[in-house]
């Protein structure tokens, strides 16, 4: 059997399999949640209404060709045969002995196995029940999301999200922290926050603001330091070079200015 | 103003601001997203159908209580006035020059802030067009989602789940990898598995299944390895037995066994 897989984050990206889904706009919602995380395999066990199911299709905008290549199965037993590693997705642990993994954890399982060419699968519950304890033990390990303890309720899509979230991030560059800036400007050099900073102390000397001596030092240092946590751009120096300027120019026409 | 913070999960929860949010349903949604990470305090500005919202209400099942303990504000401004580190969630870059943090990294900084006394906050803007640029302006750097570039859309729960799901991990507990098993096993010992396998090994001789001498340390390495691998409990190690015994009593039965 063919699989269809996801490539817009790297590795083959696991199917998810839905067992009874209920409501096809949930099926449609899961849909959007797999798009979003770079998953495009679905396979439905048993939905409960009839398919093509046009609620499915109208929840699912924007990731309407998941809905349309989703495969139905008669069994859960059909629908995984063909994968070789397969997650639980459970809020309530069973009685049988099995590994339970964080989204975190299966996501590095996830990638490990994709990346030795393992077919891999994600399976759900239905809306109201989740899975039954003979698919649970189909699968290779459970998937619980670790959430508030007083209330670890989600619904379907938003498990499919948050897995598929944490499998995407396993191959995203994306860096924690981003400086954006507009193309036309850039991070302004010391040579520039130093030729403000002497202008913004030369003006501040001058209306004397600055005229308790053993207090300069600290006072120029604070000043310059609030400057720097700023992280200014070359463009915000010169914006704030003319600050300075329009305000000590106010300053002397008023007559308050020190020279 | 006193703050209402989230006590589930250790330091004070972010507070969640949505700017004229539209659908009654999706500020109910967004309840239960902040719940299910251990959020609680919900802020209000100027939500485009009248408050109390029955569809609100009706969307928070399982957290009412956030819906109801959820305050109302005429302006951002007033609603972030007395936050101290506010975080803007938008999908889009601006024109500003801005941080940009994943919820990976905001949680980090939300954690840290939040342990030192800092009121902090997430600013979601309305489902159709996000947050103003004068909105964006207000917050202390961007939190964008990282998700498949093809299909970035998300509706407001679901970045609430998002961000917040990454919020709760930083303090929680939860092992990736966790060995779940029931209160009346263990897991086997190498003493307990060693008899199995001599077990296993002597009847295999006994049946001829390891007649091919130069095969045979091979062969016992390949079977002892698949069973480690299984992570195998005292339990299942006795069941086993029992396997080896019933089949082995059935050769011998037929008259096919080895002796």
């Amino acid at each position: 059997m063919s699989v269809n897989r996801g490539e817009a984050a790297g590795a083959a990206a696991p199917a998810v399999i839905l067992v009874n889904p209920q409501l096809g706009e949930n099926i449609g919602m899961v849909a959007r949640a797999m798009f979003n995380c770079g998953m495009t395999d679905l396979r439905l066990v048993r939905p409960r209404d009839p398919w093509p199911n046009r609620h499915a299709q109208a929840a699912a905008t924007g990731a309407a060709s998941v809905v349309e290549s989703a495969r139905l199965f008669d069994s859960t037993q059909d629908a995984v045969a063909d994968l070789q590693y397969l997650l639980a997705t459970t809020a309530r642990p069973r009685h049988n002995t099995q590994l339970v993994l964080t989204p975190r954890a299966a996501a590095a399982e996830l990638r490990a196995r994709a990346g030795a060419g393992v077919g891999c699968g994600l399976l759900f519950g239905k809306e109201s029940r989740g899975l039954s304890n003979d698919d649970i033990a189909r699968a290779d390990a459970i998937l619980t999301v670790p959430l508030n303890p007083a209330f670890t309720s989600l619904n379907l899509a938003q498990s499919v999200l948050l897995v598929g979230y944490e499998w995407f991030l396993g191959n995203d560059a994306t860096p924690g922290t981003e400086l954006h800036m507009p193309a036309n400007t850039r991070p302004a050099n010391k040579a520039e926050l130093n030729a403000f900073f002497e202008h913004l102390e030369g003006e501040l000397d001058a209306c004397g603001f600055l005229y308790v001596t053993e207090k300069r030092p600290t006072m120029v240092r604070n000043l310059r330091q609030l400057f720097q946590r700023a992280g200014l751009t070359e463009q915000e120096v010169r914006t704030l070079r003319g600050v300075v300027s329009g305000l000590s120019r106010l300053g002397r026409s008023r007559g308050t200015g020190g020279d």
